[in-house]
């Protein structure tokens, strides 16, 4: 069975995901490669309603075993009707957040229990995971002034630094268990610097 | 610890539950009683939100799992919010459809894996269940009638009578594999004989 690659790429606020996502996606296509371009939570018409109702509202609006399901249903919803088919065609699927950050935000962030974030896992993804997936590290203050000066989702951003913090060693935690997926990206550092880093590890990645 | 009583309404289209149900909440509050009448998916203001979410669209806007989920975060929430309060305090919540009702339409009629379900009921649930379940029994072509008669939610009347039959046999299967916490009504009578039945039933479990 022949099927395309999926790479997805975590990290905490501000550390430079979109922009590296980008870019790489512009490279990729200049190469010729059949590049799908995509985002969670959301990333399909349904996910992106299901989104819009996570991420508006007070800081408190959803419990976290609540947004955790939310979470998940938009995620059903983007692998059905995005993510599956395009790697059934055997396109790459560049993807800015997944199942990490969901470990990462409801999990070590929120509280949500890990038992029910695996029992998801295991029966929602349906073994759609991610070939590679693109850590990016940045210390939790440089990346939260970076996220407040933007103006972003503002839900997230205003949980405050010990959360961040949280978020960032919940992170580099999932790249020591699974490190044949996951690459630790440095994320303060120059854009063009963090921008070889990237293509080091996909080039690597594809065989490029 | 003292606490409240959990009864819930299960059943298909069209049997007649909503009726039933307000009467009941009008005889116990007539007693005296604490009652909180309420509904799924809905509920609290936040699960309503995905409620609308899921009732309104395509018929296959959702497929059975992401539809699962939704209806578990709506669940999660009003659960938090509305319900585990409400028994705190010792009232009796008279809830129109719940964890059965998912068994039943993305389970037994949607095909959503039961291993989903189950650890749904398990994670998220946290020990909320009913003490009592009135399932209101009647053959799918007689509640499919009435309910396109009043106008309802198309979504769900407009998968077909194959698909409610389904959902009848899933419900007594339910009541048969739980016979202490269920009890079967037929509902296919007239509204004050199946009243008589609604009453018998709450007021032995009750103890009036």
């Amino acid at each position: 069975m022949t099927r395309g690659t999926f790479i997805s790429f975590e990290g905490g606020e501000g550390a430079g995901k979109s922009t590296q996502i980008r870019r790489l996606a512009e490279r990729l296509k200049a190469d010729g490669a059949d590049v799908v371009l995509t985002r969670e939570p959301g990333g399909s018409p349904g996910a992106e309603q299901i989104r819009d109702l996570i991420l508006n509202g007070d800081v408190d609006r959803w419990s976290p075993v609540t947004e955790t399901l939310l979470m998940y249903a938009a995620r059903r919803d983007h692998i059905e009707r995005v993510i599956r088919p395009a790697l059934d065609r055997g396109a790459i699927v560049l993807c800015d957040r997944f199942a990490d950050s969901t470990r990462a935000y409801q999990g070590a962030g929120g509280e949500a229990p890990i038992s029910l974030i695996k029992a998801l896992e295991e029966q929602v993804l349906g073994g759609t995971t991610p070939d590679l997936t693109l850590i990016f590290d940045i210390p939790a203050e440089v990346g939260l002034k970076r996220a407040l000066a933007r103006g972003g989702e503002a839900r997230f951003e205003a949980k405050g630094l010990a959360f961040h913090q949280r978020l960032g060693e919940a992170f580099l935690e999932i790249a020591r268990r699974e490190p044949q997926r996951c690459v630790v990206i440095e994320a303060d550092d120059a854009i063009d610097a963090v921008w070889a880093d990237v293509w080091d590890a996909v080039s690597t990645r594809l065989g490029l």
